[in-house]
């Protein structure tokens, strides 16, 4: 096995918060939507229309902003008050202003290990807003390259390390989704460490049938990757 | 003068066509607006909104038929008929499937000098879109590497060429807006070629004072652009 040459961190729910901003702002949706249809059917159909989106729009608050504009239209059958329209798109706003709050143990680990390895932020979302949020957390100084990508399949990953110019097994992948930070890193060769997250949107749940015999790392809380990762490392 | 490396390419009207699907949108939007307001008057507000939301939004279509639709809210004082908020969504889904129109001698140009040079996509826009418009173009396999940058200032530049691991004069840009793709790499003592295209947004206009003494080159054409590499360069 080869050593560990760069480390790349999911941003969302891995350094910093981020899904229960958007689970706010769905809960508010429901709230703006409750005259036409309940709590559940709401989220059900706007779950619809982002994963029909998708293929066009990407990931990040643009595209659940527009997703969000486009199912209150149809299931109020186009008689949602305009005033509403407004009120989604403030929702939307407010996700990108709001402050960026890291999760436990992120500062420490990163200034433990950008000494020893090159980091990277590996993200999907808006390009911007995934800028802004690393400014305002204090990490950037920490990371070596900071790549937004429009999807998180095996494809951009092999593009990802052919572009750093490395072989796959000097590539370790740490975040919080099987589906985009796991399956398809191990699939190349790379090495992932799993942190869940205590909640997770949707799109990103995966059925364990599809984990097969993955191999890879979980643990519970960031400050516990140390010691993963000097064991991978033939260095230690 | 040190040779040139690196060679980037600006995409929208510069390797392809990209205005003119805006301007066909906002003729459309004028169109469902003209109830409330004269044409010239439609596009004054649509761009005062895309303006204001540019530093939270970004730039590309999703920012752009989010400021159609928060400002068609605002000019019909909230009265603007629900299925024409639909129709404005889908002016923005049209620009997302339009099909990639290349330039003139774009796909030549790129094949000439793509053997002696690192070539460099270098965008603003949608993540998915521009990734999306370069693998419809079949011009992706002549880039080395594609930056889609969330703005184009003299920082976004400087960091560009950090990543590239370059000298910043072995650097040469190609474009048509001179704000974006000329004033920042001169600033920076890179080189550029602009490249006039018939048509540019109002936010990419810039006062003739602005210019200073800026040292630049301008052709007509791309075709053109290759006399002027090799004026660059030492090696010929």
């Amino acid at each position: 096995m080869n050593s560990i040459k760069y480390i790349a961190f999911d941003a969302d729910d891995t350094l910093w918060v981020n899904e229960p901003l958007f689970q706010k702002a769905e809960m508010n949706y429901r709230e703006l939507l409750s005259d036409y249809l309940t709590s559940e059917k709401v989220s059900e159909e706007l779950y619809s229309t982002e994963k029909q989106n998708i293929s066009l729009y990407g990931y990040g608050v643009k595209s659940f902003t527009l997703s969000m504009i486009e199912t209150a239209l149809r299931i109020s059958d186009y008689k949602l008050p305009q005033v509403i329209i407004s009120e989604i798109i403030e929702l939307g706003k407010a996700i990108l202003t709001e402050p960026v709050v890291l999760l436990d143990g992120v500062k420490d680990i990163l200034k433990e290990l950008y000494t020893n390895y090159k980091l990277v932020v590996a993200t999907k979302g808006d390009l911007l807003d995934q800028e802004r949020k690393l400014n305002v957390s204090g990490l950037n100084d920490y990371f070596h390259h900071v790549e937004v990508m429009s999807d998180k399949q095996e494809q951009n990953y092999q593009k990802l390390l052919n572009h750093l110019e490395i072989n796959n097994d000097e590539f370790l992948m740490v975040g919080n989704s099987l589906k985009s930070d796991i399956i398809p890193v191990v699939n190349l060769g790379a090495s992932a460490i799993h942190i869940p997250y205590h909640t997770t949107w949707q799109h990103e749940i995966i059925e364990e049938k599809e984990l097969n015999d993955i191999k890879y790392h979980k643990v519970n809380s960031i400050a516990e990757i140390t010691e993963i990762i000097n064991m991978f490392d033939k260095k230690d």
